[in-house]
């Protein structure tokens, strides 16, 4: 499944500013591939379009995307980027992850406890305001830190005069700097979401493959004063789908991708990083299912990050096969090579920009003798990660804006509160093991006499020390961290709650860390990237797409099918398709159908298309994406990649890639004929305004009164 | 699908005789594994048993296997083994292989023109009465010629005591000979056939693979003295079908395999024998593609060579890719190492087969040379296949039957006459194109001065050699055929049918090439592979199977999935599974339903087990085997294997080589609500005598009177 992976290590971020030349592609939308779509699809989309499918696209800041489909604020995602929030509103008596939750009413829709989304507003080019600030007798460090302050600054300036949420985005490794702007939404709430059997029916074993039959779907309504937003930025619904060779678009958030990573940083990944985080997260999950053996809440309050680590783990396998592939290998070193001897053959370029590849390769060589206290030197769980931030934020504050980590910043303190008071429960037991078992790890591998884990340990054993900071401290509460956080650096000094006073040990030996990677390693590869970008464009032009930032793209591309299984895959499953696959395995496990799905098979036209794949280019973070067509109508939900997609990260084959959706057209026949949701599939269809879509209370009066027909709207626009 | 390759050029004969480590295997009936059986299954197959699952199965021989499934003669096969015979009593007013064919009455069933099936009655180890006649003074051709002779004086001595067809089997790399003795049917009548495009759904593309959705069936009805035989020894039908996990036996005829050939074959193989054969496959079916589109009739025509080609082309597609992976080559260069270290620590051994790999591979080295002339000098097509074996017979038949090549020996006279007098229809226009095209390609590949080539054309180009020969020609009358026989050696040397005269000039060219090759190539590989079969036996005891012959073979197995695509296969797929692959590809081209499953899919029950997979060893000619369990039940038909299992023909894989067979229940359900079949339903399923199965006249009374219910009949066993 297309799901963001959060489990980046210092190590994985240090190699996100790469691009790729492949005609297909995660496009920004200020440049779009308009010579393509015109040469090859005859298609010219107007400003109007790119404006519009943008606005009605939003970002799951947990890792994921959506977009508005109603008029009154109904966003679609996928079920397994809700996740997360749906377990978090369960409780060990409602269970909505495995019984699916359905609104009726407005007043039934759920308040999740800490979901942002964010709409992309507004982007502009300020590289010339970012890097005009650093001297050419600069040190690499100092020119990082200087790109820092001026980013600060930009961004502080940027919130303080719009009030939105305002980024520095850097684009093409770092040779253009972007200011992105979000409206940002807070009060987001659950309306309906299937049983997760339903949504990821297959489970571990069918993610990222098709053929595949998932109604991975989950729909929000966004509030803002407590009424559903109106907004005229909705994706019109199209519950005929897409055809077979149709072109369709996909608006969404890629996470990241390493397309044109030097040579020597993808075989660092390939001998380094992958290894070791296939091998970390292993253990992680290990440790969950021995947990979630001890009873049903135990295995309830895994469930979501089991989910999470499975699907990182069979996502990584898939492209850590990609860098042990030899031809992808020397396909990735043949480019490297011509594009040397291109910029060697120009005495102007040779002089810019031929050291940048040999200054990469120094400082990853630097960077594997500290790889493994990189790795190994950290916490691990919700309550660690709270107080090493309070910690943090507290020292941090002292500095002027410009000199803080990004995440400390002023434009981004307000989503930082947002998260640290988040009211979702914490679950002292699981905490408990996964620190005593992340101190062994530590042992395991950096011994029992380095001096992170001799301050994390004393003279206790891993379970004795995880046992006393878990039963000791108070940060599972979110009004103690709210006090801390107020408090600032007195009340932290002060403290004596044991993770604070661990973390006020640790977070010195972080930031030293830190702090010699910028200086050794992450300066000079921003550094470097950025005169590769700038030769790439040289050499090749501007027709090029950046690599993925978890910012908004659009990727284009056909209804497909391809080769496989020494056959090939039709562009589309159908309903029978996920009859049959649960009778093949004996409607049992991954592979059993929710009751509704038996007993009510005779009422569904079993035809209907139910999930289809796309050439379209996307990679983790497109998961909840609308499939859009020319007429910007949503056409399906993407919710993951083929098996084939998975070395995509580094190299797109448009002979295998494909991106998988749930069709539009299965989602409102489920609704109808299995959920007794008609309300809903009404809105979506903007057949009429749903009659059990009544506002609850007075509070929401004004929005009844304000509710028009959907379709009457649309024919205003 | 698992068609015997009837394909085999001279160069691929050489190398059938191997064997293999494997644990599972193509047992012979007189050495099951026992010991696996009991110990991985607890499991004794009893005399008794092994008895009757031999003697309910039959050979088709022209390529496939079958069984017994009534009490009155009733076989079933596949419906690509007997598309042959479906085509040959189609006309261009009937298309029995587009709509399929039903027999309501036993006088509406349609007597094949030359389907001959063989059970197997009789099996004698004769190593010692075949090999005493071999001096040690004798050079490898003279042995070769020695074992002929005894064998066809056995074959010939056996034939005349018993009446039965009686073949020399050689075993264990020629280590073994045994007579094996067939009671043989030749009035065999077609009962029902589907239409191809349910048969064979999913056409060439979804051909070796699985999951699948084909209903290849067919059922014939063999008869003796114009009545249906009757016989006790028929599987009992089980609608049931298999359970995921259960053991299951397949019993049929695999074609050939090569899995314990030298590494020097092996690697010949690879880089000349595939190579070549694929190239001139591909050239054929080409040619008949272009045929094909000549208009509808000559669609038909072609379509059954076709069907045969591209099912040959795509197993050898997978057998080469085999072939060319590295790691499959180390694993036979590792077996072979370990194998000759072992019989060179052995003084004994090593003076009596240490030298046969070094022999075996100068033998080769001689064939490479020879490799394009034996690929090359032949014809094409019917007529001319027919023709040679008139004027070879001629010439063998002054020769005692010892010293004639197998074909031409007495025991063997009456199937080849079956052959050559059948009735099947010749088309005129098709042949001279494919000995037009035969012509080009030898002069391509060999040159047009080469003797051959100057024989067959002349001054003539190839496509007017091709037409004074075809036009020419009365060879494609039967009755001409049969003077031409019976007036032997003088009627051939008197004939001016040219067909006949090019042959009486071809076939002394091709007898010097055979001689040249029995006494460089085939005497020094025969000989030699003997040695390395015992040698075999003395390392590794005698609980071997031996490679595949076309002889009756056990394979054991389990019902089990299997990883692939990223996920897993399930052991089975539904009804429910067909329909969403044909609406997946709009029900059209290979993926178009018949009518009948449109219109009626309201009749079925859709979650009926379809086809499945077994870890069953089986290869090209198990095509229509029973699948059948611990009881002796037929739960399934063999129609394929998957794409895993193609290189399967040199290196067998538990994970990943799986059989493919249709369902018994999914046959019944198909009859029953489809096809309006419930009389052949009944008999299969021994419910009732079907009421439809009347005798038509008087010359079937006999049988009518001796009808019994089948159950009771069962029951008396």
């Amino acid at each position: 499944m297309y799901l963001c992976k959060k489990f980046c290590t210092l190590s994985l971020v240090l190699f996100a500013f790469t691009l790729s030349f492949a005609e297909d592609g995660m496009w920004t939308f200020d440049n779009p591939p308009r010579k393509t779509l015109k040469e090859k699809y005859n298609f010219e989309p107007t400003q109007e379009w790119l404006d519009h499918v943008r606005l009605s696209s939003v970002r799951f800041n947990d890792g994921g995307s959506g977009s508005f489909i109603s008029a009154n604020g109904l966003v679609m995602t996928n079920h397994h980027v809700a996740l997360g929030q749906l377990q978090k509103v369960s409780t060990s008596g409602k269970d909505y992850v495995n019984d699916g939750f359905f609104a009726k009413t407005l007043a039934e829709e759920l308040k999740c406890p800490d979901l942002e989304l964010n709409m992309l507003v507004g982007m502009e080019n300020v590289t010339d305001k970012v890097t005009s600030a650093i001297k050419s007798t600069m040190t690499e460090k100092e020119a990082l830190d200087a790109r820092r302050a001026a980013s600060a600054a930009i961004t502080k300036e940027s919130m303080e005069k719009t009030g939105l949420r305002s980024d520095i985005v850097p684009l093409y490794q770092g040779s253009e700097y972007w200011l992105y702007t979000y409206k940002k939404y807070t009060d987001v709430r659950l309306v309906m979401a299937p049983e997760q059997q339903i949504a990821f029916f297959g489970g571990d074993p069918d993610n990222f493959t098709f053929p595949r039959y998932d109604l991975d779907m989950a729909f929000f309504r966004v509030y803002e004063n407590d009424a559903p937003v109106k907004s005229k930025n909705f994706l019109k619904w199209k519950s005929a789908g897409a055809e077979d060779g149709e072109l369709v678009f996909v608006s969404g958030h890629p996470g990241s991708t390493n397309r044109l990573q030097t040579l020597a940083q993808t075989e660092y990944q390939r001998d380094f990083s992958y290894p070791y985080r296939i091998k970390s997260m292993k253990r992680r999950v290990e440790l969950l299912r021995r947990y979630s053996k001890l009873g049903p809440e135990q295995e309830r309050r895994a469930l979501v990050q089991i989910f999470g680590i499975e699907n990182s783990l069979k996502a990584m396998g898939g492209e850590y096969e990609g860098l042990l592939d030899a031809k992808l290998m020397d396909q990735k070193k043949r480019e490297e090579k011509e594009m040397r001897e291109k910029v060697a053959a120009n005495p102007e370029w040779n002089a810019m920009y031929a050291s940048a590849w040999d200054s990469i390769g120094a400082a990853i060589n630097r960077s594997k003798a500290q790889f493994s206290l990189v790795s190994n030197r950290g916490l691990s769980g919700r309550l660690a990660s709270m107080a090493v931030q309070l910690v943090e934020f507290a020292s941090e504050m002292k500095k002027p804006n410009g000199e803080r980590t990004r995440e400390f910043q002023d434009a981004n303190l307000q989503s930082l509160k947002f998260r640290l008071f988040s009211p979702a429960p914490v679950y002292s037991d699981l905490e408990e093991l996964q620190l005593a078992d992340r101190f062994a790890e530590a042992i395991e591998a950096i011994g029992a006499k380095d001096p992170f884990v001799v301050t994390v340990l004393g003279r206790k054993t891993p379970e004795g020390a995880a046992k006393d900071l878990v039963s000791g401290t108070m940060i599972g509460d979110p009004k103690f961290r709210q006090e801390l956080f107020k408090g600032g650096d007195t009340a932290i000094a002060a403290c004596t709650d044991p993770m604070i006073v661990l973390a006020r040990k640790i977070v010195p030996m972080m930031k030293e860390l830190r702090e010699w990677n910028e200086k050794n390693v992450t300066g000079t590869i921003d550094n470097n990237s950025g005169k590769i970008g700038k030769a790439r464009f040289a050499v090749y032009g501007k027709s090029l797409y950046p690599d993925a930032t978890f910012t908004l793209r659009l990727s284009y591309g056909t209804v497909k099918g391809y080769a496989m299984n020494g056959t090939k895959a039709p562009s589309r499953t159908t309903l029978y398709g996920l009859y049959d696959r649960a009778y093949g395995f004996g409607n049992k496990g991954d592979f059993a159908l929710p009751k509704r799905f038996i007993e009510n098979v005779g009422k569904l036209n079993l035809s209907t298309p139910f999930n289809f794949v796309s050439t379209c280019d996307i990679i983790g973070g497109n998961s909840g994406s609308p499939v859009v067509n020319k007429a910007g109508e949503c056409v399906g939900l993407i919710f993951d990649g083929n098996i084939e997609s998975l070395p995509g990260r580094f190299l797109y084959s448009e002979d295998k890639n494909r991106a998988v959706a749930v069709n539009t057209g299965a989602m409102i026949e489920c609704m109808r004929k299995l959920y007794d949701s008609n309300g809903l599939a009404n809105e979506i269809e903007g057949i009429t305004l749903s009659p059990d879509l009544k506002p609850a209370d007075d509070a929401v009066k004004p929005v009844k009164e304000t509710l028009k027909p959907v379709k009457e709207m649309k024919k205003k626009k």
